[in-house]
């Protein structure tokens, strides 16, 4: 952990810290005002953030300049302030926790319910399957009617299965796939249509980009997404671009969505002003209108109001409150959803990974060499600062981006139990984690890459084309 | 306004302004030439906008380089305080005089030019036909770019016609059929294909309507246009719910248009609030894109770039002045404009007429004797009360609304001066006057009503179905 301030932050008070964090503050003021070089100043900023993070981490509160750290008793028992309050949209998550956003708090927020042990149980039932590893570890942790998807399925009442992206580049990384590994898995043991939305238009509205641009990205994207494995018979992939003008019902969905939306309330939602573009404020109602069987006529042979079930970031439940809030009111059932946590930056759990910083996540395009170069760099570690420290008090696995990752790709829970104890009892060194995550993120995004070669334009094509999907409702 | 650059320019005259333009002008020019820095380049084409935009609101006219302004002693008498200002906009048209909107007074407002002699000349010596009662009688008055369309045709570049019409209920009147007769006349005496966009989307977001009986609506209304007598090898009717799911080109404008137009725009120009649903605020993009050839693809055998003549009510001019101000910033042309007046009711020209309102109007569907009652009964005069008044001091043409119908639908000049003589003489009673006009609109109307039982379910559906017309560009 070479690059990281933390080194003998722990054995300090509060108080200490307190003064750590104002001193800082003030040499990074100082640096700013002599014009000193930008490697310094961003040195120092980096440094500050890092003791702010620690002063957090032991005290439970933000660093205010000027209120020394008080209330420890009170802040033990529970209580925070506003300010300590994760962040969390379509296009922004922050929190100052280096353990990544709590969701429990966010599960209360946004009105969603816990995926628990008794709903996890009553899946693996319904469908006779182990339940995937993103459930049996709370990476799938939220869900709106996940038990009248289940009360339905055990009446022989099926559904089916959206998701989406933004394809922004070509360029997507491990991240990107978690919801489309998860409902590959969904659309396997429940047996179930799925439709993923390539939101191509939405692109072009928020980015820099032509709308060929976007539509040729919608469509590098979807070689990523069928590298996967969904099924070919039961999977329909499209673009909005290309879609709006080949459905009969998708355009009707979308225009019953926005007559019944005002922008007061995507204003509350999404956060967009008077100066926003017209193509933004109405767009929620495209990411919405997927959620009805309706707008795909043809690949539900023209049935109407079956349900749906959308696995996605938490991020994106704004969309989709939205849409079950309007549903009733267009005659259409609430889709029913199941939220996931979000994969961390390589540099640490406060952010989501972003595709335009190559040094933030493992894309699928990387070689093992990168892969190798990137975890030993960047990814951010528990572990303590010398070797004699860490064979001592151990590594902290919760903050920990090699051993998050390995939760969300290693998949012997035993062998993930062994990793944990040995790294926090200090068994275990950072760089021999790092290892396990290599030696386990090498061969998964070679087989991708594999598998990605196969998938031709006529593949590509053949999944894309409006059909009739082999499945009766 | 303290912000803008303005300040202090309500006090220049004109001819100060329009040097000021010039001045600014030159000097973004020189900044370019002299690849000054983007900030600096930006700030000084920010306030030659803004001179601009001065400019126009003082005189009434675009700045056009090399062209000092002129006409001031019209625009200086005709100043008026804002509440003697006639009203419109798309939805509502409101004037307090009974003569009807004050067009000279709309065309200074919205920066149009008036369709004068030398113009209606120059149609006449394009196409080789008498230009149409409608120009000859300032029906329609107001263009925007009919000089260049001209100019282009003259050199054998053609063009196509849009036009359309939001299909609110299933009964239309005689007013809605203008910009219909007026686009089969110029379709035949230019030779040139036609659009129609039935808005039954439109509807469904501004009424209580399910999204089938709008386009039910549409499909009703399709056949009174039919009836017009358009070319079906040159003619294409759309609805909006329904091309939309059919057009690959379409939604692609649409979302271009949406890109660059802000709610602020919208709101400044339609007068949208925050309690508006995002149907209706992403609206005027719809309308907006079929001035764009590259949304009909199927009909214009991708030929993209054509040029678009759009002949409408004045009313729905701020649609298109939005669309011509983000044409050329989509690589777009920018569509002309051929403005009619409004229709009068039957009780007076203060407002538009209302298809919700049966005695407001005659419809389309109405018998002889219901168009004989209506005028009777209804048709607002501007005869005198008893007859000896009448014949002594004569009635009042600017205001009888028969005399108004029958400069819409009495072909012969001769007899239509001969009448207004006579009426304004007091020869000619009002009884006399409405027999007039009734024995004009009855076999109008019957034969309207005559061709509409021709129009088949077959006929229509071959007038909206997606295919190349027989034209080429």
């Amino acid at each position: 952990m070479a690059d990281s301030p933390n080194c003998d932050l722990e054995s300090l008070s509060p108080l200490q810290l307190f003064e750590r964090v104002t001193e800082q503050g003030e040499k990074v003021r100082a640096l700013k005002a002599g014009k000193a070089p930008k490697d310094e100043i961003d040195a120092a900023v980096r440094m500050l953030l890092s003791l702010k993070l620690s002063y957090k981490t032991t005290t439970g509160q933000d660093y205010q300049a000027g209120l020394p750290p008080k209330d420890l008793v009170l802040i033990n028992n529970g209580t925070t302030k506003e300010e300590d309050e994760d962040f969390v949209d379509p296009w922004n998550v922050q929190t100052s926790n280096a353990k990544g956003v709590d969701y429990d708090k966010l599960i209360v927020r946004f009105g969603s319910s816990k995926i628990d042990t008794d709903l996890i149980n009553r899946i693996e039932r319904a469908t006779g399957q182990k339940p995937h590893r993103f459930l049996r570890r709370g990476i799938f942790f939220s869900h709106r009617d996940m038990d009248q998807i289940l009360d339905a399925y055990e009446n022989k009442k099926s559904f089916y299965l959206y998701t989406g992206r933004g394809p922004s580049s070509q360029a997507m990384h491990i991240g990107h796939l978690i919801q489309f590994i998860f409902a590959k898995w969904l659309q396997e043991v429940f047996d179930v249509p799925l439709i993923i939305q390539l939101t191509d238009d939405e692109k072009y509205l928020w980015k820099d980009l032509t709308t060929e641009k976007a539509y040729e990205y919608a469509r590098e994207n979807a070689k990523d997404l069928i590298a996967c494995g969904f099924d070919i018979n039961k999977t329909f992939i499209f673009s909005d671009l290309d879609y709006l003008g080949t459905s009969t019902g998708f355009y009707k969905n979308i225009v019953k969505v926005q007559k019944h939306v005002t922008f007061n309330q995507v204003k509350g939602i999404f956060g967009f002003t008077d100066s926003d573009c017209i193509g933004k404020i109405s767009f929620p109602a495209i990411q919405a209108a997927p959620s009805f069987s309706s707008s795909f006529p043809q690949i539900f042979n023209g049935k109407e109001n079956i349900q749906c079930l959308i696995p996605c970031g938490i991020d994106q439940d704004p969309y989709f409150r939205m849409t079950r809030d309007v549903a009733p009111r267009i005659g259409q059932p609430k889709p029913a959803l199941l939220h996931s946590v979000f994969f961390p930056a390589l540099q640490g759990a406060q952010t989501k990974m972003s595709a335009s910083d190559p040094n933030s996540s493992i894309f699928l395009t990387d070689t093992p060499k990168q892969i190798k170069t990137k975890i030993n760099k960047h990814a951010f570690s528990g572990g303590r600062d010398t070797i004699e420290e860490h064979r001592k008090y151990g590594g902290n696995c919760d903050v920990d981006v090699s051993f998050m990752y390995l939760t969300f790709f290693l998949e012997d829970d035993d062998r993930l139990e062994q990793l944990k104890q040995a790294y926090t009892s200090g068994e275990l060194l950072t760089g021999e984690l790092k290892k396990v995550l290599i030696e386990t993120l090498q061969p998964f995004v070679a087989a991708h890459q594999e598998r990605r070669k196969q998938v031709t334009d006529e593949v590509v094509k053949q999944f894309m084309t409006p059909r009739k999907l082999a499945f009766e409702f």
